[in-house]
């Protein structure tokens, strides 16, 4: 009998999440189940949409009840393999708890190589955030060569991928950030332009500068009062594509502002929020041609990595400091 | 030189519209044009989206000047033509300005058979807002066999064609108006539920009631807290064809409350804005269906007539305080 450790979720955050909202615990590790596998854990991934699964409500997917591990995306090393479908020294990719060893179910997990690319690129331009870029962007805003996309967040792990897979197909890209060294990253991806959304007066102005044709399509990230300025420089027949809101995740009753329906009417704009999930059929051609991208040169990322265990939560926190640039990242070994 | 009456835009109204806003004023009556037709003004149309077009600002069509004739879209018949498309004594609609008599261009005409339809239908159910019920709904909220649609201000022109196209495709069909008088007649055109958004505290508990599925398909054409309290209970994948937002349209800049974009992404909804005229080259289709289903008796409109050219200003202003049950026209003869 061996202890691992893993991360719990110990109560319901009150708006910002604290420490004190997780538990690091020492606990027996499992043993592997039949037809699974048993994984080292090598990376958690800490994603904003967590914040929606630790608010005690039922949205698109069941919370996670308070007492229970934390659980998100992950990757690690098979140490046993009750399937034939693995075997010990594997990497892959699947969702599991916030732990050091976890025995998962063989049919959620994919297998990664590391020769083609670094495996913690599974939790970011190659996974969720890279899927949830490349599906959200073609399929939502449908971007035209020549148009103008702006971006929010887009110093993150969705948005930096967003921009540059925008540039990609002939946009001009403009981004958002919260930072000046972050708004220096998003530069060096090529974007056209970029500024920081916090110095507050100044950016109406950069963003009538930098999309001196208005925007055709908005992938947001962030919400909040950037939203609506965006919405009043939308073009006719503009898209937006709602992903993420992060600055609503902690205090969704204080999210009042101007209703954008005004905006949606007189643009006849389109906009629709979405879960990447929709797309999972289509999982194998999006990883197909970020990773194409990625071996061309066209596609950038940065991780942002926490080590160990124990800092999951302060990784997770940081999130909504705007702490992380590109994909935040929990590295166990 | 015979002289005629029209009606000019005196001002831009400051908020809700009033008298003052206009001018009614007698001038030299018009002579026949080239490849034009005069017409004799019977019904002049006045419709919610036309306080968007005396604001002074440019949306999707030019603002009609302080000191111009107000236009919309109007029936008349002919009394001279220099045409061959048009002969005396013809019934036409088309769009041009409050005014007893015009020389109206030939080509933005279409003649009405008055043994079909009564003449004004052109400015109703098989005009403008039938069109915008019509093309509204099936292509923007496609809806489904068995799913519930929501429609806002129902007893207007195109909210009370919505819900009874909705209902001949098999929904389920609640909607709101602003009068007991409107609930009832709502309820007279076969809706599921209907109930007075203006009775606060109460209507929240109807809404429940008559959507205990929750809600697919919100056609909006009001706005408001109303729009704020529906988005809460749309079902996942539900669709939002923003129509009208009679409830801003007067002042804009207080239009403030809980933004919707959060639930927007929880719940993956399509919000689209829309100017019917994007259907312009289907609407022969449109109007063929609706004429049909209106002579199937499926189809039943309403119409609050306003006498007199002189009464258009009070028929435009009545659109905001709910004046009007199914089309509000002006009568001229």
């Amino acid at each position: 009998m061996s202890l691992m450790k893993r991360v719990n979720l110990a109560a319901i955050p009150d708006g910002m999440p604290k420490q004190s909202d997780f538990l690091v615990e020492d606990v027996e590790a499992p043993v592997c189940g039949a037809a699974a596998v048993l994984v080292r854990t090598a990376f958690v991934s800490v994603d904003p949409y967590l914040r929606g699964r630790i608010t005690g409500v039922r949205t698109y997917i069941d919370p996670i009840p308070v007492g229970n591990v934390m659980e998100s995306s992950c990757v690690g090393q098979v140490v046993e393999s009750q399937t034939s479908l693995f075997a010990k020294g594997d990497w892959v990719a699947g969702f599991w708890g916030w732990q050091e060893f976890a025995s998962v179910d063989a049919r959620g997990l994919i297998k990664l190589d590391p020769a083609t690319a670094p495996v913690s690129t599974a939790l970011g331009i190659l996974g969720m955030p890279g899927m949830t870029a490349y599906f959200g962007l073609t399929e939502l805003c449908q971007p035209k060569h020549g148009e103008t996309v702006f971006v929010s967040g887009a110093a993150g792990a969705v948005g930096s991928a967003v921009g540059q897979i925008a540039k990609i197909l002939g946009c001009r890209v403009v981004g958002s950030a919260g930072t000046p060294s972050k708004v220096a990253y998003i530069k060096s991806l090529g974007f056209d332009g970029a500024f920081d959304y916090h110095v507050e007066g100044d950016y109406l102005g950069l963003l009538d500068e930098h999309c001196p044709k208005g925007i055709d399509c908005f992938f947001d990230n962030v919400g909040g009062n950037l939203t609506d300025d965006v919405m009043m420089r939308m073009n006719s027949r503009g898209r937006v594509a709602v992903c993420g809101q992060i600055s609503a995740y902690n205090d969704p009753a204080q999210d009042i502002g101007m209703r954008p329906f005004s905006q949606i009417l007189v643009r006849q704009l389109r906009v629709e929020g979405f879960i990447v999930s929709r797309w999972a059929d289509r999982y194998p051609e999006g990883r197909m041609q970020m990773a194409l991208w990625l071996k061309q040169g066209k596609l950038l990322y940065e991780e942002t990595v926490y080590e160990g265990l124990e800092s999951a939560p302060a990784a997770f926190i940081g999130l909504f400091k705007g702490e992380n640039t590109g994909k935040a990242l929990v590295r166990l070994f």
